[in-house]
């Protein structure tokens, strides 16, 4: 792509990092990077994430900005970099978890036409500089919401700088992605988390728990391993969608639970049978 | 293992067909099958799980029977074969997820000297002969219950065929196995099945469900796609403490929707960060 030689990214954790590192594997350009952790700088400097170590001050002179900071700082982060910038050229992105209370935010910014929200649904249960690699978005989804807010060349070198790191985009509107989140990834994380949680409280010999951990077990409680400095904002900034999601998922627990405590065999079968069409849904 | 020419599996699905394997890919014998299911019959003879169709006449001749069938028939198969083996020398040993019940069944039969009651902790969300594959029990845990009711000879016997296909095998009493199963492996497969139940309810379109899958909702959610014939006589029999396993889970998550209607940040994260700890627990 000709029109990008310098690229700025914010945030160096996990996502910020595999940003670099994929588009540095693809593409031949500067990368920035901004932190305010400067451990976190040291070490993408270290380990070729960025090119170089950049400031606001040299946003103005860059073709794209990655956001890629906790999520309850993106609002803020945004209007800062939206404000520095000052071509109708520049693409700025986020990279977030949440959209909605983002859109709103920068909703009536001058310059929103240059900023694309989107949602790279990639991750580890790892985080920081050192989580990151050059395929994690590879054949993985990518969502941009509320994408009529954008301008259409923007959107179109969004676009375009997506695909080349493997990301196939979806649209939706940022409320509607803030719901469905909640349920598919968010309810995920906080299930195996009181998984976890569950399983240490009652196992107090330790041992007992890595000798009776199954396969299933593992990958269950996989998410629970996640980073709290990237999960409490999440969690904070969608409450309301997981809120609605926790109870659906309580009251199914407690359905289950009463199935299991009355004996109702045929019922317990029933669930499963139903639920098993997962599987069809997945591979489709 | 000179002393093993014939083994009779019962059972031939994932853990029985791949016991077949295992043990045909190490050890120069002879195996036979036995399932009340013709088409698993002739799929296990076609996959060459096993050797022969067998039949409860083979027994007596058999040096090993291996009990693979649904944990709730488990007993009173298992009591048959004790009623039907004539040697001293052989070995019979049941695979099954629950303990309690079967050693309390089966405590005070003439012959329980040779029975192994047997968990070896391995399998997939796939089920039936087409699931089975010969390295399934590679460096994963078995546990045997009850070890004192089995007689030293046939103790041995069955600890060395376990070693021979990979299994490392520790200790329990099948009461205090049944608990901690309960909450290391059911708790995590009903919440599964439930996060799978939750997430289809809400998502009626079902392709959005595919789109935001990342893939923290895939291995979060891999359980549900689990054998409903499997799994409803493993919750049935151990009901009781899947009931307190499911009921401190349930506990748990409502707590959490608490801080999060409250915004109790600190807490969330406080509770992350302690949760966190499974990470040393699972790779020491």
């Amino acid at each position: 792509m000709k029109q990008i030689n310098n690229i700025t990214i914010i945030g160096l954790g996990l996502l910020g990092g595999s940003m670099g590192l994929a588009l540095k594997k693809r593409l031949a350009l500067t990368i920035f990077g901004i932190d305010n952790n400067p451990k976190h700088m040291a070490k993408a400097l270290k380990l070729g994430l960025i090119d170089k170590e950049g400031s606001f001050n040299n946003i103005p002179q860059s073709d794209v900005v990655i956001i890629a900071v906790p999520v309850d700082k993106i609002p803020e982060v945004s209007l800062q970099v939206l404000d520095t910038i000052t071509s109708k050229n520049t693409l700025v992105f986020d990279v977030g978890s949440t959209k909605y209370n983002l859109c709103k935010k920068i909703a009536s910014h001058p310059k929103r036409g240059n900023f694309v929200a989107a949602h790279p649904i990639a991750g580890t249960e790892f985080s920081g500089p050192k989580a990151a690699f050059d395929s994690l978005f590879e054949n993985k989804k990518n969502i941009i919401c509320d994408a009529s807010k954008t301008s259409s060349k923007i959107l179109e070198k969004a676009l375009t700088l997506f695909k080349i790191i493997g990301l196939h985009t979806d649209f939706m509107e940022s409320q509607s992605h803030d719901k469905h989140i909640a349920y598919v990834s968010h309810l995920s994380h906080i299930s195996s988390f009181m998984l976890g949680k569950t399983v240490m409280q009652i196992e107090k010999d330790e041992q007992s728990i890595f000798n009776m951990a199954g396969s299933g077990f593992e990958s269950t409680v996989r998410l629970a391993k996640s980073s709290p400095q990237t999960w409490t904002p999440i969690f904070m900034e969608n409450k309301t969608n997981i809120s609605i999601a926790l109870g659906e998922y309580i009251k199914n627990l407690q359905a289950f639970k009463m199935m299991i405590d009355n004996e109702h065999k045929n019922e317990v079968y029933k669930m499963m049978k139903e639920t098993n069409h997962i599987k069809d849904i997945l591979k489709s």
